[in-house]
């Protein structure tokens, strides 16, 4: 018989409600043994309120804490399997408790789940597939409205529908090479008519089509991580006036940013759903201070490393040499991605847009006073310039597909790597075999996104990443 | 008509399961508008499967999560109104969504709940007194079994029994002071068998009741605060190898013990269920060294607030100056409150009980070389010694009253104070009406430990302490 699991699936801390889950064939009898005067006839998902007792059938039964009890019957739940679920108080004490009083219940085969074991479960039996269970982690995680939409579309199976008929369309084609295979009498022609050429257009689509794939991968990157927004600027331009108002006016994310350096100052925040990490640098000056230079050279290292720089300029003054020094180190870029903010208007106007645009043409400039509500304003501006840049509040995920999970691109890439050389094989008259083989390597990876064929190893590290009692 | 309230019910953080509570009138048509396809006959108390969707009717609704849908009829719900639960992933994002769902969903009176009023509702909707009231937040708060297991009880009810039982019978006095006052020509008498010293005697009956709660608080301290046990000794007498041992014992509670300065160590642990926090000094030296000074008076204050001291001495040493010095702040304690841990047994014998009884007499002596296992064992004597010297193993919450609660022991105190005064004025012969009234403050003292006629002041002070969504 298969293991009954158990875990805590709420966050840990303290909270008003807290579950207890338990999944497998144990289920209806844990809930028999820890719930005190159990109903004979227990409802399937009816939700019974009753008090969670400890105590072995030896022991006289403990009070731990008075709890609702939902079971589930299988296949209708989660997993697939029967399942209980424990609302207790959101105490890590009585959770904990509950937790010991249903592996102490002596059912056969009662243990603690393993991080991410019930939606491991659920894609084993066929409740979702592999990119569906990953999709949940994602949903967990997601650090803005965009990165929860599209962990919900791809959860929902969007991914995957587009995945398999990808798959369809290719099995088509292997099916025609096998045929080929089987009767070689009818040659392909390759610069002709012929059956080769038509093979080969046919396979162009199924590459284009899983290009087309990763090539949301980028935009993916940013809804997952953020749009990388450099605030850049010589000192007291008012680049901590302009952080500090679209700080405020975003729901701030206190999370910190995985996997950067925290020698500049970094902040995320999502912005209309779109999620962005505000960096701010150093005030940036040339001079032969050792101190200045490390800021110099991390300020460098930001722009290189962000999807759009915001440059910050004190339109009560001319132009000068540290505006210059400043200019100069963006202005190899696309000037899409960058926006400059005019500061200080009620100062003067020092500053014309054409100078500016001398050095940096084309780009977008906002003129602004940043105090009161000219931050609020010029904030607002800023936000509504990022949507139009980087298009992210266009993104309809449900219906958008985007690729955000890197084992998905990985299995993208060699789909199209193995697309590629089969087409280059049919292309240059090498026998049909080898290029069906190609093609089918491709067909095979684009399974693995779906979870067909995986071996226990992948399932390891999807599940690995996941938290315990999810 | 009533508001609906809403909040996220779960601990904040990443979590498998999140849910957003909803109370109150509006309950069923939240569940009709955020739901999508919600059943058109909802079953109370069934989990329903669907996807939540944010969008007023005006906009298309936009899927947020896949959630489970709960709805409970009034009166049978947590606050005895009508109740949703929304069961979704555990994700900030996905979570402030559907709480943004909710009160964006232009039902009559929806808004933000505020800490603890879901409580709240449930004490003024009469399903639970004040003290069972406020034993949710002890329940969510509690650091061991046994401050669960007496929050349990509380909740359950046990403490307003008694509390009630005490008012019955002083309701009864009370009846019979009123006759007295109504019909006061049959006066009573205090140094014979009257009226009058009956009433005496009942009052004392009732004090002494209210005194037994009373007595109780002192353990309920520690229930709820855990023993303060303080390891005290000469540098390098083995007190960080004990305090090792023992924390990797028990289970050691990570979060921090409020009110507590951090000028000596101290870490929380639960053994045996019972919870002990543990507070090691700073090797105690008598120098003129500032410093050593500063050390010094850290170890007495110590000392002095502690439950418990243990002294570990270096029985591989005689007795020397520096160990004179240690016991020199703690001979004045009851020998009982001390257990001293001769280590390094496995080096010598140069300390014999006799010399350490000498100077503490009576008290308990545990020999032991605090290395590998020989530390296991000695912090499971010790453990069994605490638990032996408190007695806290022997409490059982579901049989003994245990007051835990700052604003109970204030209501008893009064309780106590205003009988002591009515048993004196009733002997000194002062007007019954006087002494009735102090008896009557008596049972409205011991009312508003169970909620009656207390004020909005008190009801706001009881749950500002909760956590919102409780």
């Amino acid at each position: 018989m298969a293991d009954t699991i158990a875990a805590i699936s709420t966050a840990p801390g303290e909270g008003g409600i807290g579950i207890v889950r338990v999944s497998g064939p144990g289920s209806m009898d844990i809930m028999r043994r820890v719930m005190k005067k159990c109903p004979t006839d227990i409802e399937p998902r009816h939700a019974y309120l009753g008090d969670a007792v400890s105590g072995s059938e030896d022991s006289a039964p403990e009070v731990i804490d008075k709890c609702l009890f939902i079971y589930m019957q299988a296949p209708a739940s989660y997993t697939g399997e029967d399942m209980l679920e424990i609302q207790a108080h959101g105490s890590n004490v009585s959770l904990k408790s509950i937790l010991g009083a249903v592996l102490d219940s002596k059912i056969a085969g009662i243990r603690m789940a393993e991080p991410g074991e019930f939606t491991k479960l659920a894609f084993l039996n066929g409740k979702m597939d592999l990119s569906q269970a990953e999709a949940v982690i994602d949903i967990i995680k997601a650090k803005s409205d965009l990165s929860l939409g599209i962990a919900e579309a791809q959860h929902e199976g969007r991914l995957s529908e587009s995945v398999r008929e990808i798959r369809e369309s290719l099995l088509d084609i292997l099916a025609e090479m096998a045929v080929d295979i089987d009767y070689p009498d009818e040659d392909y022609e390759l610069d002709g008519s012929g059956e080769g050429s038509e093979l080969v257009g046919k396979l162009r689509w199924v590459l284009s089509d899983v290009e087309e794939l990763l090539d949301t991968a980028a935009i993916g990157r940013i809804a997952r991580e953020g749009v990388r927004v450099v605030i850049a600027g010589k000192p007291n331009a008012g680049k901590s006036s302009l952080m500090n108002a679209i700080l405020g006016e975003g729901r701030v994310i206190v999370t910190d940013v995985p996997g950067t350096t925290r020698d500049t100052v970094e902040e995320s925040a999502s912005l209309g759903g779109v999620p962005i990490v505000l960096v701010d640098t150093a005030g940036i000056r040339e001079t032969g201070d050792k101190v200045e230079k490390i800021g110099v050279e991390r300020t460098t290292r930001a722009i290189a490393a962000a999807d759009m720089v915001i440059l910050v300029l004190d339109g009560s003054r001319e132009l000068d040499e540290e505006d210059s020094s400043v200019l100069g180190y963006i202005e190899h870029m696309n000037s899409n991605n960058i926006l400059v903010v005019i500061n200080k208007e009620d100062l003067g106007h020092s500053i014309s847009e054409e100078a500016v645009r001398e050095k940096l043409p084309g780009v977008r400039i906002i003129r602004t006073s940043l105090i009161g509500k000219g931050a609020q304003n010029a904030s607002r501006r800023v936000s509504e310039e990022i949507g139009e840049i980087f298009e992210l509040g266009k993104i309809n995920p449900q219906e958008t597909n985007i690729v955000t999970n890197e084992r998905h691109i990985q299995m993208l890439k060699n789909a199209e790597m193995n697309l590629d050389e089969a087409i280059g094989m049919l292309q240059s008259g090498e026998p049909m075999e080898v290029a069906e083989l190609s093609a089918h390597y491709a067909y095979d990876s684009l399974g693995k996104i779906i979870g067909e064929d995986v071996g226990d190893e992948v399932l390891n590290t999807v599940f690995s990443k996941f938290c315990l009692g999810k």
